[in-house]
């Protein structure tokens, strides 16, 4: 296996700054951002992703010939390489068990202003959304029902978090992504003609009432609050998925699959 | 506030069988679990649970009108009550920022026998689901789409695992739910004549195609694997969630709220 250096000891400082990057400030001044494990690294390769540094340790790898491979791409793609002896890697690593591979990738995201869509596109605006785990799965969704962009409005999580990042199944990677505040979100949406549809409890129609055929930016909003006044009132559109029971909301990345794939019913 | 027992150490043997109830092999054999906050005490609550055993920490309580209103009502469902000193308190709960409310509980379910849904029912059937969490939110889901019951089919996680019960939003205690192994499950849907609609990607329908307007049970299968061969066999239809992007599956729980909200649809 190819490797431009061979990392020993698990005090070795560029142990310690992979490390950090758990740490939201030091990804933001980094600009980068961690993943762990064979199936992240291979999906975020897949999605064309350029890692600038490859941490491996043979050992670890249940398959060493698939590991090498994805340390070879990465490679290709400009990776420094640095092979860990097991201590070292254990100690780099997050995950219980870990496989022999982490990579720091560029942080996912882009600025608003660079994210473009085309006409009629479907989009999703999370607002505040706390859980990583939660956002994770809104990007699988996304993914799944052809979103054209997921923007994060007032996120209290990054993209690059390591858990939106293994929750999203590296999605994170390839649906394009961007936050922003609510103001700027709603004047991005405003820009391109989108129809917000809001989803609250409050809202008289049901999300399979109203029309979701044409460029329209789905919004659903924290986890404990749902969507704030701002949001609420800039919107256009209110729907509310009924409740049957006893419960007065849903998961939030629930509620934004129901009227994802209502809007992919719809647009048939 | 009316109290039975006044602990004053975090030593006491009732802390320490209340943090054995962490463990599931201490649940089954207790037949009973724990719940922890306000919320979900007051969600239990309205579901008609009669805890057996209440512990209280005035102290760590932001409303203790509406905290001593809660012990009240567990009271005189037949509760034991335990006032607790802030360390006792604080030893036997598991959430970090404790709210000064404990819950000992009948463990949710019952047996599968003993569950019965009308003619024409939408059901829920939930293979091998691994995460806590997935299982919570399909259970916030069926008590949003109206289902008439939830079997978790050979489950890894109990009905009683403590982030199932948060993360259901109380709703363990409202759906009714049943344990069994997949060969029982199948036997009992088909002694009610429900239809098993198996969601796969493999399918050559798409959700949206299929009727879902009878009595269904909507099966879905663990996070890693999907549904068995045994359950994919004895499925009479066959529906694939439509997938436009990268990623080759959805969020367990995700995937059963959009084709349990396309039954709903459908239903009208």
């Amino acid at each position: 296996m190819l490797t431009d250096v061979l990392l020993t000891s698990a005090a070795n400082p560029r142990i310690k700054s992979v490390l950090a990057l758990r740490n939201r400030r030091d990804r933001e001044a980094a600009g980068c951002t961690r993943l762990e494990g064979a199936e992240e690294l291979a999906l975020a390769l897949g999605a064309g992703v350029a890692p600038t540094t490859i941490f491996h340790c043979p050992e670890l790898m249940g398959d060493r010939t698939a590991g090498a491979d994805l340390v070879a791409v990465a490679r290709e793609r400009g990776a420094r390489v640095f092979e860990c002896s097991r201590a070292a890697f254990e100690k780099a690593a997050y995950r219980e068990g870990p496989d022999g591979l982490l990579a720091i990738v560029p942080q996912p995201g882009v600025e608003l202003a660079a994210l473009d869509v085309p006409a009629g596109a479907l989009v999703l605006l999370a607002q505040r959304i706390e859980k990583p785990g939660n956002l994770g799965a809104m990007l699988r969704t996304a993914d799944a029902a052809g979103v054209a962009a997921v923007i994060a409005a007032d996120p209290v999580t990054d993209w690059g978090n390591p858990n939106v990042i293994r929750s999203s199944k590296g999605t994170v990677f390839s649906v394009p992504v961007a936050s922003a505040s609510t103001a700027e979100a709603m004047g991005w949406v405003r820009e391109r003609g989108l129809t917000v549809v809001a989803t609250t409890p409050d809202a008289v129609d049901r999300h399979t009432d109203a029309d979701l055929t044409g460029g329209i930016a789905v919004a659903v909003g924290s986890e404990k609050y749902g969507l704030d006044a701002e949001l609420f009132v800039a919107s256009t559109v209110h729907v509310r998925i009924p409740m049957a029971g006893q419960a007065d909301s849903l998961n939030a990345s629930v509620a934004a699959a129901i009227v994802l794939f209502e809007a992919v019913r719809q647009r048939g």
